[in-house]
């Protein structure tokens, strides 16, 4: 069977499906942002994200800084969505020998710019030659409470969906840069400059995203603890379709709460996309989305940064996106999977 | 400047050279085979491994069953040669559009064998399409006693240096199936066999080797912590080096003490190599090289698997292989690394 039949989630299932963990210290593997093991007193997350070439960055348009930068990033986000903090980091690189030392600095000086920001040690990792493109293999391990560790799986009916930031400037720089290396490409002229002016937002939103370090600090000090929580990587829709699924639980989301950003809109509209199938599948937000009981409404409302977006459901009445117009959308995974033809997504 | 210009071994410590560790939690961070994390009364090891098609493995002649089994087992080499035991595996795969799901999951079935066999838990990982080759990269999480723990830096003067098991065997068998792969590639002949009979050893240590569990729990039985440790992966002569650079001292190591294994030596006489060559810059055997105090040689010299090889000296006196003739020959770090071309290796 071929995988794109399958499906990367489907195929993850899978392989993990019938994992039993032998160890005490394991105390939770596969299904969430990171696995959580119990070495003492706090238990330590770890989580792991593989960076491939063509699939997941082009450098035609991605300085080896951000990417960098972005692939630790990326893995801090998942230690904060198990509302832990990242501590140590792993980096493997495989480099094409078509790259210079100095190029493979600048990729490390990324790294450690996320490093040092975000205050995570980088302790190890390995380097080999590719004989194609670029690979960059990260894990996170990290520290949380253990009582106050939060997995997809603890959502309950009645509570509010949340979601920090905004969706969709993301995809949307992505697709802004990958017209712009098109033209580039079709014209064949040096001097060409690409239309980037008021765009900024979307750019940094792609090539240097950050994690929500500052929402999980801002929900500690309020002492709120998500019922359930997850990172936004491969999109709102997708996302909020795991948290269900593992919570055992519906959704309801409505279209009008979705936080979209002004720059998104404008670049939505530039190219004829449904800004809604923006935010909801764009992907590559690496906001924090996260479910708490309905009694914190007052608090949450007033977090400028925290948008409620919708509620949790019984499981029967299955993940939905109510429209501007009281029409209820079923959600999709479309998401931005690296398994399917690029055509096929929003 | 090219990376080829400055070696695997100097890329690393020019990239990891001026990481300071900020997290009480990070105790120990690059330069040994795992990193070592402190969160409560055991200590965390964390190693990190990457394998990529065409440096790493060959698909026309690795099994992917036994490509899995390999990619866990050389990171649990890295956990016991802290002297520590593997707990956790984190697996990341980019996986290009020609696998099928039968495919991915031998590779898994793979992994899952060694993680049985070693009692190992599959806690998490990351799952992409490829646009080339098949990636595998790898994160092992252990455990060990804070005292307990061996670093590569450890070794005093006098130590004696000990190796398990047998060393270049991995590598013939390497050069075998390089050979059968050639033969069958020229001839064209789809009923081709490759000529493997009495060779079993050799392939088996090239496409399924073991990590030296036996070896570490036999040490502590003994009572013996050794005072450096090191797996052997690039080649004992690399890794003497390393242990060399890191405990600041020399070593002399004898010819006629490797411990080689019979079909190795007849596999090299076959390919005219240099038998000594191939076991010290072989590569791949994944024995644990380490060193004890002298007081200890009446209880290793009786453990059939471990071999005394040699001695530390003084930093000065430089790292040495004494021939069989009684002539010194400094040990260069060959190896078998990634960055040089093939032709370079041994």
């Amino acid at each position: 069977m071929h995988i794109s039949e399958l499906g990367e989630f489907q195929l993850i299932d899978r392989l993990t499906d019938s994992l039993t963990l032998i160890n005490p210290s394991s105390e939770h593997g596969t299904g969430d942002d990171a696995a959580v093991l119990n070495y003492g007193t706090k238990r330590v997350l770890a989580s792991t994200d593989i960076l491939l070439e063509g699939i997941h960055f082009d450098l035609v348009y991605t300085p080896l800084k951000h990417l960098g930068y972005k692939a630790a990033v990326v893995n801090f986000s998942d230690i904060y969505a198990m509302n832990g903090e990242p501590k140590q980091l792993l980096v493997s690189l495989g480099i094409s020998k078509r790259f210079t030392v100095e190029q493979v600095e600048e990729i490390y000086e990324g790294i450690r710019m996320a490093c040092a920001k975000y205050g995570v040690d980088l302790v190890g990792g390995d380097t080999s030659s590719s004989l194609t493109g670029l690979t960059l293999s990260i894990t996170c391990l990290g520290e949380g409470e253990p009582e106050k560790i939060v997995y997809r799986s603890g959502a309950k009916e009645h509570d509010l969906i949340c979601v920090s930031g905004d969706l969709g400037a993301a995809y949307m720089g992505l697709q802004l840069l990958e017209r712009e290396k098109r033209i580039f490409q079709s014209q064949n002229n040096p001097d060409f400059q690409p239309a980037f002016q008021g765009k900024e937002y979307l750019l940094e939103r792609q090539l240097k995203p950050e994690a929500r370090k500052d929402i999980v600090a801002l929900l500690a000090e309020k002492g709120i603890i998500p019922t359930a929580m997850i990172d936004i990587s491969d999109g709102l829709s997708s996302e909020l379709l795991h948290l269900c699924r593992q919570s055992k639980a519906g959704c309801r989301v409505y279209e009008e709460k979705l936080p979209i950003d002004y720059q998104t809109a404008v670049q939505a509209e530039e190219f004829s996309m449904n800004l809604t199938t923006v935010a909801l599948n764009g992907g590559e937000d690496y906001e924090l989305l996260f479910t708490v009981p309905l009694n914190q409404h007052a608090i949450l409302e007033k977090i400028e940064e925290i948008h409620i977006i919708g509620h949790v459901t019984g499981e029967d009445a299955g993940a939905a996106l109510v429209t501007r117009d009281g029409q209820e959308v079923r959600l999709k995974a479309q998401g931005w999977t690296a398994f399917v033809p690029e055509d096929q997504n929003p």
